[in-house]
């Protein structure tokens, strides 16, 4: 027995906006092209890398007219990494743009992500199978995965499986990993003389995923909007009940985009950017003073409550702890056979305090026990400490916890600290698109295929004034080599797509600087309730507050 | 500076539902009284307990003639325990009424529950003040707390505050305990000759405060909506990752009404019910097993992930951990001070099991390590185990995970198994109001006010007919007393309104029952989204399964 929510039942007769542009036949849209571009750095390498296909210009969708929009075509479609809001409507949009440009056309999804064009695994997308996912959350219509196209006989294997299909173009909708990939795919399949182009869509829910061109990644706007619900419903816990301290986790492999959205809507009393820890060099010890400020300050207003959000990324990018880690993976490969015979946890600890150099004895030393354990117990495959396992909420309680009862004993702080550990993630990657992630992400989609309907490979679909209602929206390609740069990558220089932290000069962060004292003290707590898909424009079609401030809308 | 989310600007605006009897002027609305009734149970005893508020007769909200209506009153409102969302549209209901009977009338709200009659904190409400929280989740507006009014010294401060303040009336909106001690204060009052009114208000998102005249408490409504969201966006990303069992566990103190619902809603793989773990005698190993069972069979599909539910209150439910953690408490209790002289936590697992008896000891041996050490650390300050913060969903993982090792290991086994953990209450307790949470809340004050006009004491305010539009509404008073028995607290008897477990032989438990195995094996997930304020009607407007099903209408 299958059964379907109501909102679900809803959402299908959601019908995207679609900018002014895209509404015309597909014949009547024109990729018009500026002057070629150059990679952000690193161009000479990137030059030979990507022979064929290195510094196309940049291809701005306008009124005119494409000859070519009619031929019957086969497009093959990707769905790469960790999901995100919205993906299915890029396909849906893709799948709108193809049959409104001639109804014989086929469009094949690779199932379970780059392993799916690998092994071969497919489905013809019909009209009544993309009916079931218009505007609904989740990767589930084809299934998504991490496997990476990057050995030559990988190559060869797409390859061969596209020509199989007769595919004149793959779109691969991923983060930048996933779209560096489509950058190699398309450069190789030119130089095999094959025509299959490759066109890149951005997502992530990070948010990472952005420069000149791309404003946003989609996924990112529904993500926040799930868990600046979340925290804003505790945050009025917190002051309904006022007896606890919530610590927040927010998903956020490295940047901290996430968490400074999330802070934006709802003024938390902390919230940490990795970014800025980095760049001033803080220290762990500096972090905890910074929340133990917040907590004794309110709690000399009797205000023994409050909200701290830390992004996922946090613990990689504090100097200090990065540099321990380093010396711990070290330790732990070299010395590998004598730590394994250290059975007592209690031990190993010892054992590796007598082992670490100066500053790195000291910051482990000063990690809570089971943190030290965790540092020892959960490491990958390689050897290597599994950063991401480590509960920087729970770290940050621990330490919070014992200075403020030092202070306690200094008489220097009478208030009562009780604080309760989040960690969001996995909640908001799968919901319902968003009005603007639909919309986004349908556009998107159509926007890929209006650029393989003329002859385009080697690009990401992009949408321009996306802070801007759809009507005022331009969509673009952009040639993926000009957003790429030279990385070490396993010991390896690799071409990678920039990722984009905060920057910490940016609008976002700076409107954030400008209140954080406030919000640290006072309980300027704002409640943005759950995402909305109906209702007055301004409930259900704000983008995101990030975007709005880097457009000077806000 | 303050700002103010545009749902929350928008919920201002929406005017909650009234029932059509309650629309009328206060003077033309009477109660009508039926037969007297009795105590579900302990007659005689509740008969002398409450010499002068026993068996009072159900009143009836119709239209009639209340010539009273008009008197200027002046009455007071407690927020008792933990924060439901629509406590604010309570308030906000009360305040309409007793204004629209008469503008010169008073309402006041005593600060941070209980404890805010007793130290005389309390705040006047105003039009400009009640018109900021209208439709708003959280108990911020005066806050709440968990003090009782149990001492013959706190009912005289109780009583000697409401008559400094002329109080005609007190309203208290609180969970069982806080509407026992609403009964207790309706008696003593009228003992007292102290002309003073006393009406509860059902509140809790756990769902146990219902039987045949209460229909459900409110904020269950939202607070398993907000669940719901939360259980299906994760749902859909197992089915679109395809690689995590998510194990789920949700608040509750001790009924499994939540968990149930949020089942109902979404269909996991497995959700486990409390009150069917005591009834059959489950041992923790049923449990994992019933969950091993799915996870073979859904691996044997290739579908290595899924969706477990664990309702927070399992522990105490499963009879032989409840006589494990008996008689840990009586025996680290009676020999507290050789425990408390063993510092190594293995130590103290291995002292304990030495001295436990037969069954308790092969169940404490049974669980993982850190179960054991937590069982052991964390104690309440009566030395007892502290039940609600054994991390139930972790203890499945570790035994579902090493059952399956075992299983592996026989070739009965060849999937994988990786599994993560969340814990959602906090989430949803200060959500915005459903559109049936508002509406049932507002006419949930609007009728304490009816029934304080109508002279009426000892009551508690109830809507019947709650699954049917509002138009079909009826608004009642039931008679505390008739909803109490005496039970067992801390060794003494004590009057109690009996709490509502989950009926195995109701509508709500035997719909699950009857699908629950195809959830097992099948991916049936249902994904609900985000709690919608707008729309269409059955996406904005419907209410619980759990409520339809009990009313015979789903």
């Amino acid at each position: 027995m299958t059964r379907i929510s109501p909102l679900q039942k809803a959402r299908y007769g959601y019908v995207p906006k679609l900018p002014p542009v895209l509404q015309d036949e597909i014949a009547r849209i024109q990729a018009e092209l500026g002057q070629p571009t150059e990679a952000v750095a690193d161009r000479e390498d990137l030059k030979r890398l990507f022979a064929n296909t290195y510094g196309k210009p940049i291809a701005t969708l306008t009124r005119g007219s494409n000859p070519e929009a009619g031929r019957r075509r086969t497009v093959g479609v990707i769905l790469s990494g960790g999901p995100a809001p919205g993906g299915h409507n890029v396909i849906c949009g893709l799948f709108d743009a193809l049959k409104k440009a001639n109804r014989e056309s086929t469009l094949i999804g690779f199932k379970g992500g780059p392993s799916g064009i690998l092994d071969d695994e497919w489905i013809e997308f019909t009209d009544s199978l993309i009916n079931q996912y218009r505007n609904t959350g989740g990767f589930d219509i084809i299934g998504s995965g991490r496997t990476k196209i990057e050995t030559p006989e990988q190559f060869a294997k797409a390859l061969e499986n596209a020509k199989k299909h007769g595919l004149d173009a793959l779109v691969i909708i991923g983060g930048d990993d996933s779209n560096t990939n489509a950058a190699l795919l398309a450069e190789y399949f030119v130089q095999q003389g094959a025509p299959i182009q490759v066109i890149g869509i951005p997502k992530t829910i990070d948010g990472d995923l952005k420069n000149e061109y791309i404003e946003a990644s989609f996924g990112f706007d529904t993500a926040t909007k799930v868990y600046a619900e979340l925290i804003g419903n505790i945050a009025r816990d917190a002051i309904s009940s006022r007896k606890y301290w919530h610590f927040i986790r927010l998903m956020g492999r490295s940047a901290s985009h996430i968490a400074l959205e999330c802070a934006l809507q709802t003024h938390p009393n902390v919230c940490i950017v990795s970014e800025e820890v980095r760049e001033k060099n803080m220290t762990l010890s500096q972090i905890v003073d910074q929340i133990v400020d917040a907590v004794v300050k309110r709690a000399a207003k009797g205000e023994n409550f409050g909200v701290v959000l830390v992004p996922e990324g946090l613990i990689e990018f504090i100097p200090e702890v990065g540099a321990l880690i380093d010396e711990l993976n070290t330790l732990l490969a070299k010395e590998a056979e004598v730590f394994n015979r250290i059975d007592d946890p209690r031990e190993r600890i010892s054992w590796v305090k007598g082992k670490l150099s100066g500053n790195n004895q000291h910051v482990f030393s000063s990690l809570p026990e089971t943190i030290q354990a965790q540092l020892l117990m959960d490491r990958d495959p390689h050897g290597n400490v599994q950063v991401s396992r480590i509960e920087t909420e729970k770290l940050l309680i621990e330490m919070v916890s014992s200075r403020l009862k030092a202070l306690k004993e200094e008489g220097a702080y009478k208030g009562k600290f009780s604080a309760l550990n989040h960690f969001f993630g996995y909640e908001a990657r799968c919901a319902f698109p968003s009005n603007f992630d639909a919309d986004y992400c349908y556009a998107l989609g159509f926007t890929a295929f209006v650029l393989i309907a003329n002859g385009l490979t080697g690009y990401i679909a992009a949408i321009k004034n996306l802070a801007r209602p759809a009507v005022e929206w331009k969509p673009m390609g952009i040639p993926l080599t000009m957003m790429m740069n030279m990385e070490k990558r396993h010991g390896k220089m690799k071409p990678v797509i920039r990722k984009a932290l905060v920057d910490l000069e940016g609008a976002p962060f700076k409107r954030f600087a400008t209140q954080r004292d406030a919000w640290a003290t006072e309980s300027a707590y704002v409640f943005p309730g759950a995402i909305q898909y109906y209702g007055p424009d301004d409930v259900c079609n704000q983008p995101t507050m990030t975007l709005k401030l880097e457009q000077g809308l806000e």
